[in-house]
């Protein structure tokens, strides 16, 4: 919250002798405002419902590290060597596996193994996005995204969602508004399962109408799935790329499933869009870890890790329903919030007159944390509302949360009430942290 | 070498769909012509002096093994779990203690820790380089850093090497033909030790010379030191950012003295600058491999890992004597070469008349294969030299593979004497492959 990260005083300008030779884009990239509250926010004595961290005190470290130990004996100068830009073969053909769980039917070779899928959307991003290009995407999107949006200069245009995800009159309304300015846009980024921020996941009759709508108006699909197996009940979502091979783009991950640590995710991609992405890989890293490839190959071939992914799902449906209970017990009247049925996140939305920005700094003295939904819009709108996070605190915790919440929230209203609706200050410019905190 | 892959087709586009909606500097991203015969080249019967990949066989991978079972058993909930952006704050402890080998002061928080150098390149370009802006580099250069500068269309101006690194006259003149030309570099991209390609070091009395012509004509240097601790004599040039620390961004990486597979490497950079290479980190890859930097951390902390280059060393001056002293008993006459001091590579010239790009089919024929100079030069000049790598084949395997390398150039400037000059094709515009092959 301190001056030097505004949007109009980059981090370090005054000191900063090399600002006049920055790239334009470099203007675009700018610490976020709440960077500094989070890092009050990481005290023990915090309940943070900020971060998308998974959980990972299922798994099995001991079997993992003699699963290690073997496979550096014995496989080690492969593992520790370069690799191809595109990825491993066979951990392609295992990610091929892995989708069709989903419906996908796919080729190793349309397969590109990136740094997590925040890579694979910044390669996206490289090879599509010139300046002042649109990008759709939900209201509201994943932080990460928006940041690499930004990072290439790019307009993000947001398309309403409800509590069946993307609404398909909405995209058409925007498509049609936006043409009649004469802007096309380049790709419709969506998070169809178990949406980060919002939990909800697209319906799956809306599924061929949004492929449909964007098809017809030219516009790439950009699918994004962390969560897609974290499904509560254990069913799965069809993949929108399992009706569309040829205009969409599909962004997975193991960050989720398996361990975030060893940055594994990928893109499946039609072939042309597979050959650039591996070619500005290449440009960007040479290629990725041979290392963790292998972890992640060796994993999936010698470990039930579907019965792992179960007992995610399990674990986080129990903190999902302590979140959901406590909410219902303690929020005051005028709050709203989403129903999970699988992922991370429950998107809250306070009473009218109060903005979740300006309430944070109350909520951490109270010792809890939220990421303000400012950071999901590109546009600084979503003051209204708040992303919380069951994924990591322990139930107990995560009920100590909502009630410290609860009476910030409280607390808030009844100065609202008092003294007229609490400052909204200037729409929020500013990047958003990344989603680690 | 198929038509596909040519600039004017870049692969795939007769059968893209999406061909009309990439950016602008997709353009600039096109497979490099050798690729195809590299697919060729590392057949077993091929004795490949292209590659550059660090020789592994030395690593204790018994006991590495078993370290890595332990840290995954005791630390794994953090190795396996996000970290920062910027990177593990004892790993970049040890990286500054790393540097000082070299004669550098730096602080922690001055460094990000990046998927190998690469990536530092890529941010580096990233957060300096607009369309069309120009930088400096050392004439040849580094196919990686060309490739990523390509990526930023960025234009590179090559600067003149002899025997004693990068002329400071030539980089004189090319500033002041530039600067009478209203063209002004934003960096000055050198590798001063061990040079990729050409195997020379800057001299020490040149480097305080090169640091204040940069300096006064506000160039940015941008000093990339993969090889800096694989000097043969086991003495240690110091580095460029030893000597200003305002006007110096230093690459480091642990992929040439440690394991490239776990794709870690470093910038060293002004306070401003690392906060933008950061946010530039965050919004490509949220953060690097907490596991890989463990790994790191635990190998710098718990091994002799000094004595572990020591043997990198020894064994690769083994493997240079091989390589020259076969070049001496076996070249024919008018051929030259460079005698590297450390590093890994060998830069040699053609008897006048051969072109190495014409000869590369021959060779191959004949079971050997290195990289055509052309590759290391943005404008296509270079036809005229090869880099020889002797990193990665056995003492044995490299004597041959120059003893069949002499008798392809004996050949085909047989047929040169017959028929005239070997046909240098048009300038290769084509970015060439990466690094690793």
């Amino acid at each position: 919250m301190s001056q030097e990260t505004s949007a109009e005083q980059p981090a370090g300008s005054r000191l900063d002798p090399h600002l006049a030779r920055y790239a334009q884009r470099t203007r675009s990239m700018t610490a976020s405002e709440i960077r500094a509250l989070f890092a009050v926010a990481s005290r023990p004595e915090v309940v943070s419902l900020a971060g998308g961290m998974p959980n990972l005190a299922a798994l099995p470290l001991d079997s993992l590290g003699e699963m290690l130990r073997e496979m550096t004996a014995t496989r080690g100068t492969v593992a520790l060597q370069y690799g191809s830009g595109q990825g491993d073969e066979r951990l392609r053909e295992q990610i091929c596996e892995v989708m069709a769980l989903e419906g996908i039917t796919a080729h190793p070779d349309d397969v590109v193994v990136t740094v997590g899928s925040q890579q694979a959307l910044d390669l996206v991003a490289r090879i599509f996005l010139d300046p002042a290009d649109v990008v759709l995407a939900e209201a509201p999107s994943y932080v990460g995204a928006l940041g690499t949006f930004a990072a290439y200069q790019a307009r993000v245009v947001h398309v309403a969602m409800d509590a069946d995800g993307l609404v398909p009159d909405a995209l058409r309304a925007t498509l049609a508004s936006l043409a009649a300015r004469g802007v096309h846009p380049k790709l419709l980024y969506t998070v169809p399962n178990h949406h980060n921020p919002m939990g909800v996941s697209l319906a799956a009759e809306r599924r061929l109408e949004v492929l449909d709508i964007a098809d017809r108006a030219g516009v790439l699909v950009l699918e994004d799935n962390p969560y897609g197996l974290l499904g509560f009940d254990g069913s799965t979502h069809r993949a929108l790329r399992a009706e569309d091979a040829r205009n969409v783009v599909y962004l997975g991950t193991f960050s989720k499933t398996f361990a975030p640590g060893l940055r594994v995710g990928w893109a499946l991609a039609p072939h042309g869009v597979r050959e650039r992405l591996v070619l500005a890989s290449e440009a960007s890293i040479l290629c990725p870890s041979a290392f963790s490839q292998l972890v992640v190959s060796t994993y999936l071939d010698r470990t039930p890790w579907l019965e792992q992914v179960k007992s995610f799902r399990e674990m986080y449906r129990e903190r999902r329903d302590a979140m959901l209970e406590s909410l219902a017990a303690v929020m005051p009247p005028g709050t709203r919030w989403t129903r999970p049925e699988g992922g991370f996140y429950v998107w809250l939305t306070l009473p009218d007159g109060l903005d979740s920005k300006a309430l944070l700094p109350r909520a951490v003295s109270a010792r809890v944390a939220y990421v303000p939904g400012t950071a999901f819009y590109a546009d600084g709108t979503g003051g209204e509302a708040m992303r919380l996070s069951y994924c990591f605190p322990s139930p107990e915790r995560i009920r100590d949360g909502v009630h410290r919440l609860a009476g910030a929230i409280q607390a808030e209203t009844e100065l609202v009430d008092t003294f007229g609706a609490s400052g909204r200050g200037a729409p929020d410019a500013t990047a958003p942290a990344p989603d680690t905190v």
